[in-house]
């Protein structure tokens, strides 16, 4: 098979069960396909999403989803009418008479970045056919600030109007209101209680209320619903993992509870390896259940190591995003990646808007271990013609690993956690529905 | 504004009105979008089609609708996942939990262009997650057989087997049925009365059915109502015609209708062309109004000229595809052709399925001129990345006239087409429902 060509010196491994994995996945595509459009009936599918998968060699797993995806910069311009089709689709299913539509981006605004990020998503929300404005939630946009990017781009940020239960501009009323903000510091009050507009995604996807071992619970179930169709042992598309609810790190309070969390992941971990006959050295990945990954990460091999924590780790594991500090933690088994690009560990990075793959691109970090967080300052981003290759596997090349079809398997995965995203947040819908205890302490200035 | 890399030596004249045309279609990109949404929302849009137009420079209007194309081998693979994401959507509203779906194509089976445009379809339609097979109406077909393509791709064809009410394979009961054969011949007896299953698109999309002169009646208010939402005239986007009902070629009848038609035309053509500021000689074509484009086609200046045809000109005109005898013709605007591929004359063709434009290509014929008929003996095709510019105008770049800009407002006018056969397919509907005389008479052995 030719490599693709948006892929420099990709290298993937091809050893051991995977290969089997995606065979097996290939082999399944119509009986996947019809599966998939089976669960969305029963399931909305998140607005958009991106999932950052692990692909071992041995096992092809998903180890984090965001639902505020800020890398739509990042995906390769041929990837756009795929990503304007797919947005179609969920405002046509929000608001069919959808005229404006409102986004909502994160608070800081110099990071080019990021706003290369917003003025892509602004582009294709706009050749859906609804008028874009942006509105922010920093109380220092006190008036429509015009954003200059490098590229040229332009667009402008201005202060949100609230009035009575709905959201929008000095003069500018929105169908829909889109988040791109993970609400890490909280539910702003400006935007609670907005019962005649649709907002998406939905209250509870934002860090103030989300946790990550909710959504990996879901995915649990997704996992052994898909492992059955296919006929395959679940653990291979899904990551152990446990979760303590009482952390403190300043006062090294449950610590307790991570090291017991540890072992029992580390041992059900060895039991898997051996049954596969995997060689590596097992791991797991301590992070902040609440917020955003590249903050509170910490590889561990053995639980001992977080007994003795010195100030310095346990300052970092303490606080994510925002200043907030980390009181719960999830304890995920560590998947290493066996690929590279250019001699750089990297991992998978799928964009998804409505139920459709539409886009991706390898997150690569040239400091940094395979089984190291690779979310961290100085990685860099190799965008993938995903939206052809995650869709279009190519049938005829039977012999699985060449790169398009252990693209399709990435899709899939990906879609996987899509729709666990989907049912977690059906299941923590009422959190916000009825604002009590938990929603009014999220609830902000 | 650079040349899509796909067109070779492009040339698309840029005079007149249809820049300022293309200015206000840029110009209500949202509108528009938002237009076709609430449109989609009360029409169902057929499964597929393909719409030829004419960009004469001062006017872009399509001149005939396909709703079997038989032309996605001349799509560039890159418009494949456009495609596949389109084709989810169709299946899905049209049979939400389908497994098997049955492509029904036309009878002749050796054409390998026409047998690529097979293997590209099922090759779309499978990536949506339904098991596809091909039967054929052909009585040759007795057992599964065996197609080999140059390209080395292969499928099997099989004979069709009625079961009561459902129609299928051997061992192969589809939820769906997809035709991808225009019933010129009339309608199989094996397809009429099948209310248990789903065929799309519907039977009266069938020339033994379907007139041309209905969908541009059709078209005719879906102009106006569009010229309205963009404020233009809705002749820049509509070709005038006319219809007669009794015609006989062989033995001179309805030559009159013929004559006077044109003249009626040929006079309304005059008076926009005074309007406009249009130079060129008014021309019409005459066609059958049903039946497939590519024969039974005249172009006429001149009412005189179809008075005195010698039995040469006659016999060209009297009969189209599978032999049948023309009895009813459309008069219908000739719009020339501006656009040159490589200094000869060249039209596009826009394909869509479900409500979205999924690729094209321009049809180039070196020996005929920019007021002639294309569609003949001695045409190739010029695939156009038409998925990513038909989708993305490039709004930033103001300048209209521009390749990607020009190619938005086509997505455009194809859709329109697209509409109005929804809307035609909708009125004729009854002729098939309820099966009396007319449908009785084009139901063949």
């Amino acid at each position: 098979m030719q490599q693709h060509p948006a892929v420099p010196h990709l290298v993937t491994a091809q050893t051991g069960p995977l290969l089997d994995l995606e065979q097996r996945i290939l082999d399944a595509l119509p009986a996947i396909e019809r599966w998939f459009r089976l669960q969305w009936h029963e399931h909305l599918p998140p607005f958009y999403g991106s999932v950052d998968l692990r692909n071992a060699g041995y096992k092809l797993a998903p180890v984090d989803m965001n639902l505020f995806p800020g890398g739509f910069n990042n995906l390769s311009e041929d990837t756009l009418p795929t990503a304007v089709q797919a947005a179609q689709n969920a405002i046509e299913r929000l608001c069919p008479d959808a005229r404006n539509l409102l986004l909502i981006p994160e608070r800081h605004t110099r990071n080019q970045y990021y706003l290369t990020n917003v003025s892509r998503l602004v582009r294709i929300l706009q050749l859906t056919g609804v008028e874009v404005r942006i509105g922010s939630l920093s109380e220092e946009v006190t008036q429509p600030t015009r954003i200059e990017l490098a590229s040229g781009d332009e667009f402008v940020i201005e202060p949100l109007v609230r009035r009575g239960n709905r959201l929008g501009l000095a003069d500018f009323d929105p169908c829909v209101i889109l988040l791109n903000n993970d609400l890490s510091a909280g539910i702003p009050r400006v935007l609670a209680g907005l019962d005649e507009q649709v907002i998406v995604p939905p209250l509870q996807a934002g860090w103030a209320i989300r946790r990550k071992s909710n959504h990996f619970a879901a995915y649990d179930q997704v996992a052994a619903d898909f492992a059955q169709l296919v006929d395959i042992d679940p653990w291979l598309i899904n990551p152990y993992f446990g979760r303590c609810g009482q952390v403190n790190f300043h006062e090294r309070a449950g610590e307790e509870c991570v090291a017991s969390n540890i072992d029992f992941v580390l041992s059900r971990m060895r039991e898997k390896y051996r049954e596969h006959g995997v060689t590596d050295t097992p791991y797991v990945v301590v992070k902040a259940d609440a917020g955003t990954y590249g903050m509170g990460v910490m590889t561990v091999r053995d639980a001992n190591e977080v007994r003795g924590l010195n100030r310095k780790q346990r300052n970092k594991m303490a606080v994510v995003k925002e200043g907030l500090e980390v009181t719960e933690v999830i304890i995920q088994e560590g998947v290493p990646t066996r690929e590279d690009v250019d001699g750089a560990a990297a991992e998978p990075v799928v964009y998804m808007i409505d139920r459709c793959v539409v886009g991706g691109f390898y997150r690569v970090h040239t400091e940094r271990g395979r089984d190291e967080n690779l979310n961290a300052p100085g990685m860099h981003f190799v965008p993938l013609a995903f939206a052809g290759s995650c869709n279009l596997p190519d049938c005829r090349a039977k012999a699985a690993g060449s790169a398009p079809n252990r693209f399709y398997s990435y899709g899939v995965v990906a879609r996987l956690a899509l729709l666990a995203a989907s049912i977690e947040l059906e299941s923590t819908a009422s959190r916000v529905a009825a604002p009590a205890a938990p929603v009014a302490a999220a609830i902000a200035g």
